[in-house]
């Protein structure tokens, strides 16, 4: 029982139904051949006319020939997605940096601009006010009207009005950043956990594609990670998802913000990854990325502190891996920049030590190919679920 | 978005849905009338009457005059699973016991057997002849023929085929249970892991029902937990679930059989529940029992080694609810036994330390009400999948 069917379908929301399975296959695998589109998707030619018709009528997908012919006969016609057709506006909130982006249907990014943000500037009136301006010069070079806005916040995040519960690295406690959003820039505002949407990112458009039990782990200032199991974003009780660096790996270690002691973020967080790396802590973030580069071969020995970040590293994955038995882990943001050696290294020894990944043969340990714009994309993706089903 | 549509739906496709979704409210939530039954499942009383019709001419459902008249006018026909329209075997391995149950639609226990197992009738093939023997016993006496089989086992279990990967306290490698019983017994075999099935029979029968997002935890020899999130039992990769007691609370702690050390279940399984009881190790399962039964208050102050077990229980549950988010936790099998106190003060404990559980309105901790037969009573709802589709 992959999902309990609790209600009865009616025809019309049959034809819904299909239309949205064919405008998501478009959004996210892009162009596709009318005869492609039927076999995909297990419908005959005439649905499949039927709702592209429908759709090109209002000026969603353009229909082509195209250029490479296979077979003989009449060919089959090329259906695009287009991009003005549905435009949204995604949002990256991080703790030291906002970042936000216009993308169109079929995923193209069509207009981007970001900004540091100083301490005093972190106030969330202070981060909305900037985004709603920039959205408007953004808007106002590109010629689109937006049709919904998504929100990544590094933070515990209520999904069904976008309230911030807690951010604890931005210092933001119930911030209604859903309804503040909604009611300045009219239309729909969807806000959510970063590492969720960065999750959603790399199982849409990224190294996660095609896999269907993926667990994303990021760390950025704090840790955070996401969870697709069985296709579909992974989440608990009132849409909330769960918070994996606060999951405690070292009883009675350091004390955590949240209130315990020994979280993950606390030893596998950019702090630490500073003290593993002999930096002072605060350092900026270019020279901790420069100095994981720059170990391009494993020290021989490897210094006691990057050891034990290696350690705590590991060990957290040894859970995750135990508790969720994903066949991929996606390591994002900062820890892209490990290297490959480590990468390795950390991966070897989580199928070693680990019951389940032995079992599911092996769960791969990679980093993300869509980096620090994961979480940008994945906001995106999340504007576009609601408006996939109306455009 | 909780589930990506991939494939379209053709009007049989619909009927289908309709007729199961309808055959599962039936059998989950039992007698019904047709009018609340159209209210419920939101289709039209002309739709639910065909389905009903359809179903009470194969002897699947029966019809009633309700006794209880409500408002004027025709009374809705009250309509009934039939428990021997479909009966399932419903069987639970343990480490040393085994319980099978003969179970009607609707979820009438119509009879049951259980046996211990000493050391060597562990082996596979043994357990196997017994299973068949007893069922083919049952099945005698009740009169009745099966239509599928479930098992429950404590280890982890491969959902395509049934292939029992490891159940280290049984002492089982790649043992092929779902397959040797399909040979056997000429029927649909399914094998799951126990505390999974556990978490679906809690979700579906006992204090879970009508919680979409559910942790349920149980202390036998070994350590399990199962997981329903969003409604759905929660599976990675290859159908295998996660196995919670391999979750590492104590680096460097007691080495386990799985490779790691300091793994959940050596801090909080039976082993680890007689060292806080100052029980010798391998006291019988009753004297266990007695102990915590024994312990109806608090004691002052709480002996260290209770003490240390009651931490070891919290730090793994704040992690479980950190990374998962459910709304509730259910403690089965042998933690069913812990005291009131006990578990008042767990409770309070992951509230207090545990970012998620403050996000999500507070996860409420409590103990099984199915107890030990939740195992068999998932087992047979998981051979039912697949009957309620076909019945």
């Amino acid at each position: 029982m992959t999902s309990t069917p609790t209600a009865g379908a009616r025809p019309d929301e049959v034809r819904r139904h299909n239309r949205t399975v064919l405008l998501r296959r478009l959004h996210v695998g892009g162009p596709c051949t009318r005869a492609l589109l039927a076999t995909e998707l297990g419908l005959n030619r005439s649905t499949i006319k039927a709702l592209v018709d429908g759709l090109a009528e209002s000026g969603v997908v353009e229909e082509r020939v195209p250029r490479r012919r296979t077979g003989a006969g009449r060919p089959s016609l090329l259906v695009l997605p287009q991009a003005h057709a549905a435009v949204v506006l995604a949002v990256d909130v991080r703790v030291e940096q906002v970042a936000i982006a216009l993308v169109g249907l079929g995923g193209e990014l069509l207009g981007r601009n970001s900004w540091n943000l100083r301490r005093k500037a972190r106030e969330p009136d202070e981060v909305v006010t900037h985004i709603v301006e920039s959205t408007r010069l953004l808007v106002g070079e590109l010629g689109v009207d937006l049709v919904g806005a998504g929100v990544a916040v590094p933070g515990v995040v209520r999904r069904s009005d976008g309230l911030v519960h807690e951010a604890p690295n931005l210092h933001w406690t119930d911030v209604p950043m859903g309804e503040t959003l909604r009611g300045i820039l009219r239309m729909p505002v969807v806000v959510a956990n970063d590492a969720e949407l960065a999750a959603l990112a790399e199982h849409l458009r990224g190294v996660a594609r095609g896999s269907a039990d993926v667990v994303y782990v990021s760390a950025d200032v704090g840790v955070g990670g996401g969870v697709i199991s069985g296709g579909a974003p992974l989440r608990g009780a009132a849409g909330y998802v769960g918070e994996l660096g606060h999951m405690v790996v070292r009883p009675g270690g350091r004390p955590c913000y949240c209130g315990s002691r020994g979280c993950w973020e606390t030893e596998v967080g950019e702090p630490a990854l500073c003290r593993a790396l002999d930096l002072p802590e605060g350092s900026p973030r270019g020279a901790v990325v420069a100095e994981l580069r720059a170990l391009t071969t494993r020290p021989d020995p490897v210094p006691a502190p990057l050891a034990e970040f290696v350690d705590w590293l590991t060990l957290g994955l040894v859970n995750i891996v135990n508790m969720l038995a994903p066949e991929l882990v996606v390591l994002g943001d900062l820890f892209t920049a490990l290297p490959g050696w480590l990468v390795t290294q950390v991966g070897q020894e989580v199928r070693r030590r680990c019951l389940v990944s032995r079992a599911v043969g092996g769960t791969r340990i990679v980093a993300s190919a869509l980096g620090a714009d994961a979480k940008l994309i994945g906001a995106a993706e999340l504007a576009f679920e609601p408006i996939l089903d109306a455009v």
